[in-house]
């Protein structure tokens, strides 16, 4: 049976890295017969520019009949003055919201041949290996009420709805249990739960979701503490849990612990395991264009997708051992370049994933 | 004309610290003829096996008639079950919300002398020296309407309201620049406006505050952003501010970069330049009692409220001499031990700051 992967490149460097992605997800299409097709359709900005919409109705058709999706970046200053409804952030939200992307599994992994990227000491991060699920249609994201109003008095006052009802938290937190057990069956679910009724239930539902799962133990700390645990310990960690504007903070700083945010894939999953898969890091314009960006995380979200969406757990491995491979034959780009090593451009890293597969 | 100072212990390590520190101010309220008097309350947990409430009203009468407020730290696992209503942090909120002390200043400094403390790199956090500027009284932390309540189906849901009008976002601003006046003349204002709808408001006004201050520079950058770059490279910042939530969870980070969160004393500011001062660190359960906290960020919040509110500057600075001075004798708490320095306990650290005076 064919499997339908819908390409959708994005925004600044999303073009460049996709492509290589791309020629990776082919040559093992290829290698292992996995009878995968793909085509690509536009989100964000570039979606924006062509047809007013950053996510226009095709593309959402196209998303929601495919069996998984590959995702570069969207956003940039180009289009930040443009009102809110229309901006690329809300081609990718709505891509999470309509095709029920609840679940984001974000991995904060240190490759042992960057230990030396990290601006950590190399003792408090070597081996670092956390996982953090993130909410990803709910809470204070999708909120109503929202937006700004003028009060009577003529002052304007802006406002957002953190809002998360019982059956939300239990299939986010039911994610993270699943994930634990197939690791070391530890789950830390963050809260700020001293301040905020809405995370008192998130926690409550948490306890007893942990019912369900005898076998992984569940503990609770406070976003803030959180903040300071992964700068102070990270390795404490194994699967951290938490709601959709906490995750994008955790997650991005979880990332930057690792020194090598452009390693770094993500899944965002629906219940039934269909998927977008992306980087963690963003649209990178700053460097658009110029061909230096890493390709790296692209190709290993390429992974991601072909093991959770895909059924093809041996081509995953296979681009996995690859990428190791050529970070042991000392290739970096700019981003994670290093006394030593040779800097390549974005193709040249392709290309060197291609040869070593 | 004397001053009045209301201590407020707390609980936890809180009673411990802030004995050593109140030694200390008496001792400059002396040396320096200060007329400083001062009398204690209870606020908190402590309060609350009392009189029922973490906040009593003689202990709010006294705080409204003090020139200025010390404050230990509040909770404990002892009331994690209480109603929210009652729980000791409701004492700290209701502290801040009714003395109006809406500009919250938290300064992450690296001591030169606890450089090893850190669990980043040298390089990357010697001489840091950032404030963050956060906004105490407003945002989701106080937002109406919030709670849990039951749906038609059955399902609870839990809400909160993330709010801030412009007379609010304005004022926290002006303390911004303010503070960036005489420190870099650098602001970088936070927060989430690709998808908040609040914090567009939020970054709007700051562009208006900063036409008031051309000698100072602003600059925006999103939460989860700022939250990478406080790991990779905190040094870029000269002053941040944001609202609440975020506040709270960048602070805590960017103090756990020092590695040494013991040392980092916060000012609680009203619109009068009344305020309450409190370590940036919280009641440390774990190890009340035990007589080894580091009262050194609460002796040093008796600088910032010296400075701040009591105009006794040079009081100020012969603390910080003091506490430098006994860092520069090798000596510290368990927290900030280190390898050739001597490891003392909470008392012996007051003595020999009282001895270096
Ligand atoms: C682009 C933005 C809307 C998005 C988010 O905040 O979720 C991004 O930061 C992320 O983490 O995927
Ligand atoms: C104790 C708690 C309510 C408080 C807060 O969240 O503001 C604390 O974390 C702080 O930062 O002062």
């Amino acid at each position: 049976m064919t499997k339908n992967v819908l390409v959708l490149p994005g925004d600044g460097i999303g073009p460049e890295i996709v492509a290589q992605a791309v020629r990776v997800l082919d040559a093992v299409n290829e290698k292992f017969s996995l009878n995968i097709q793909h085509e690509s359709a536009l989100v964000g900005g570039a979606a924006y520019d062509e047809t007013g919409s950053p996510l226009p109705e095709t593309t959402l058709a196209k998303a929601k009949a495919a069996d998984a999706i590959l995702l570069g970046a969207v956003g940039g200053p180009k289009w930040d003055k443009l009102d809110m409804s229309v901006r690329p952030e809300k081609g990718l939200l709505g891509l999470r919201s309509n095709l029920d992307l609840f679940s984001n599994l974000r991995p904060a992994i240190l490759y042992p041949q960057l230990a030396d990227a990290s601006s950590l000491k190399p003792e408090i991060v070597a081996g670092l290996d956390i996982l953090i699920v993130r909410e990803l249609t709910g809470g204070i994201y999708f909120g109503q009420p929202r937006g700004i109003r003028t009060l009577e008095n003529g002052e304007r006052e802006g406002f957002n709805t953190y809002v998360y009802n019982e059956s939300e938290i239990r299939r986010i937190g039911r994610s993270a249990f699943e994930a634990a057990r197939q690791r070391g069956k530890r789950v830390c679910s963050i809260d700020k739960s001293n301040v905020l009724e809405v995370t008192v239930l998130w926690k409550e539902v948490m306890e007893e979701v942990a019912k369900e799962y005898p076998d992984v133990q569940l503990s609770h700390m406070l976003v803030d503490n959180a903040a300071m645990q992964l700068v102070r310990a990270p390795k404490q960690f194994d699967v951290m849990v938490t709601g959709n504007m906490f995750g994008d903070i955790l997650s991005d700083a979880a990332a930057m612990l690792t020194g090598s945010i452009g390693m770094l894939p993500s899944a965002s999953l629906n219940a039934e395991g269909r998927g977008m898969y992306e980087p963690c890091h963003g649209s990178a314009p700053d460097i658009a264009g110029k061909g230096i960006a890493n390709p790296l995380a692209t190709i290993l979200s390429v992974a991601m997708m072909l093991r959770y969406s895909l059924d093809a757990k041996e081509a995953a491995d296979a681009i996995e051992a690859a990428v190791s491979n050529v970070l042991d034959q000392g290739l970096r780009t700019a981003d994670i370049a290093s006394k030593g090593c040779e800097t390549v451009s974005t193709q040249a890293m392709g290309d060197a994933v291609l040869k070593a597969l």
